[in-house]
């Protein structure tokens, strides 16, 4: 296989006509395809596929259990395969693919692993479904409890709880996993470049330092529906002004405190061309490279536009384990050390204390999330094969 | 019957339990059970129920072209059941309940028409699954070409001309249908109020003057799609910012030239949490009485937030008849006479050219397109009557 020829196995996988994008939604048909091609590839590989609790699936070469107990636990490469609206092909099935390219690599040269090696394809890790980013990740690590995890609803009001019984899955069964947990010595995620960092340089793949601290927030703001003809302007309570202002005020407080911010998700009820809208919410997704500059911002928003902010998800700033960036660096010929303003399961890992790294692949426009996000087959090839030389390290000791 | 047990017959159909508002649109399963309800009860007061071309429902008491052919065209009343999004339950149903219950009142009396009696039930006069306005009646008189509506295109992307034929009817059917206007001498609709007018008045019911120019404008904000998190705000193309200009401008617009304007309407593509959107929509209803100032506010608006305004339609100033209007006013007992902000299938009659007027009934807190819209029993029987004593007068002689 090549990187190029797997994410063409994919190419019509859940792609949108109307837009070029994808949509691969947590527990949807597009989601069945894509965890049944995962586990046929690792399959093809000699991998040995199980899944843990929520649904993570994991591909083992080697047994993890007798790696934890000669005292060597595993080494996991792997990522996603889920989107998020209309998104690219390549983050997440990059990672998820480079994986197994790196194993047949591994595999071709005869490499006799001293951990056994697992491949991971997490479970809705866009949280473009149900609202929350990493939730394969979070219920794994007990981030996210089960409680609230199940409750959680779709655009449709359809529960994860019933999302899961409709693809023939036990919702009872979902909760923290540490017989899987245990069996990760270390993780390593793949990705491509969500920014332009690598463009101008000669490295096609960097090592990740750190993830900004990022969060979720909701705003809504009330108003009184009523005909849009016959009101006058000074009767009315029209929501639409209030998220006019969450959109000026979070650029406004963003560009001030360093941060960025985006309201790229909004709701308008009843949503009638010709009636005063209810109900308006608007989401707000911060983050910044500084925790407190991305924590005064919030209340700063919601002070200026006369509503309260609802926190639906915040994580701090996440540090990957820097003596392992450093190695990996030098063993990749002094790769690029960066930061960046994405969440990612291995930053949950990286929260509940496993030892975690991450390699970003070059991006020529830096475009991601969107259907023009973009990797050229040589640096994906270039990717893997750095991944490749990763995992030969971290397993063959 | 009484208005108000008419009113709980109708209490059930289409009703969304989420806002307690009515989700009526044209061609659904709801239509039709409204429009088999209409046939049922005119029926029942021994009306000859038929239909147009585009499907207008019209109810007859004597025969309408013995009465055109007699020189004395028929006298037609009603409204429409269909509604906006989440809305009330009087918007409509009103006008068509009270005509009925009119007619009933009239044959109590023994009155004996000398003109033909109509009671119209016009189809989707909201416009809210194909986005225009009075689409029953403006086919009705040709404003609106069959080959122009057949393309309309619900929020599934359902054309009128699929929806027809799913409703179990010959979209090649529909047209202008001079047969059925010729029957129509003069047109009265009763309508709640929308507006505060008669709140404060002796008067629970009004004449209409004239009806205010209005329109509905698109406007499209493109952007680049990409990730919240790792695109610096410089490098941003985000619509959601010419979207938060519009609702302010179109305000800041409204108000200085003396008109309402209001985006009740948005669209965010691909509306994630996570992700910059690449296309904004937002819909500007626009009105005024003064119809230049209406048309002086939209290029304004449209040279404000740096994008061009789609009209999508416009309807003049639509003076009713005044004669007519001295006189109904006269014959209720000096009842006000005032304009309105809201278009009407009347309106649509009397650009046509038939002599139009309408009734408007007192609505307590004056708002409509909500689930809060009401009119006290009392007030809806007055205008019944009103309505009766309307049609005795123009059916009398």
């Amino acid at each position: 296989m090549s990187v190029e020829s797997a994410l063409g196995d994919l190419a019509a996988v859940g792609r949108a006509a109307s837009s070029g994008g994808y949509r691969r939604f947590a527990w949807t048909r597009e989601d069945a395809e894509l965890r049944a091609w995962f586990r046929g590839e690792a399959e093809k590989l000699g991998l040995e596929v199980t899944e843990d609790r929520v649904g993570n699936q994991w591909a083992w070469w080697g047994d993890p259990d007798a790696s934890v107990a000669a005292g060597r636990p595993g080494v996991v490469t792997g990522s996603h395969l889920d989107s998020v609206p209309d998104g690219g092909g390549f983050d997440g099935p990059l990672g998820v693919i480079s994986a197994l390219r790196a194993v047949e690599t591994l595999r071709a040269q005869r490499f006799a692993p001293r951990r056994a090696i697992g491949v991971a394809n997490f479970v809705d890790e866009e949280g473009a479904r149900f609202g929350v980013a990493c939730a394969g990740s979070r219920v794994l690590t007990g981030a996210l409890a089960p409680a609230r995890a199940l409750a959680l609803t779709d655009a449709d009001g359809v529960s994860l709880a019933e999302a899961l019984t409709r693809a023939g899955r036990d919702p009872r069964e979902i909760g923290r996993d540490d017989a899987t947990l245990r069996r990760i010595g270390t993780f390593v995620e793949l990705h491509i470049e969500q920014g332009r960092h690598l463009v101008d340089t000669e490295a096609p793949v960097a090592v990740a330092s750190s993830i900004w601290p990022h969060g979720r927030w909701r705003f809504d703001f009330e108003g009184e529906a009523n005909h849009a003809g016959t009101t006058r302007l000074a009767d009315r309570k029209d929501p639409s002004l209030g998220l006019a202002a969450l959109i000026l005020e979070a650029r406004r407080a963003a560009t001030q405190l360093g941060c960025v911010a985006t309201v790229g998700k909004v709701r308008v009820l009843p949503n009638g061309v010709n009636a005063i809208p209810s109900l308006v919410t608007g989401w707000l997704d911060g983050r910044g490279p500084d925790e407190d500059a991305v924590r005064r911002m919030v209340p700063m928003i919601a002070e200026a536009v006369g509503t309260n902010a609802v926190e639906e998800s915040f994580t701090p700033d996440t540090a990957f384990d820097p003596v392992l960036a450093t190695e990996l660096s030098a063993l990749l010929g002094d790769a690029p050390v960066i930061g960046t303003g994405a969440g990612h399961d291995a930053g949950i890992l990286a929260t509940h204390g496993i030892r975690s790294a991450m390699l970003f692949v070059r991006n020529p426009t830096g475009v991601s999330h969107s259907p023009a996000e973009h990797a050229e087959p040589a640096d994906c090839e270039a990717g893997a094969a750095a991944l490749a030389t990763v995992l030969r390290s971290l397993a063959g000791g």
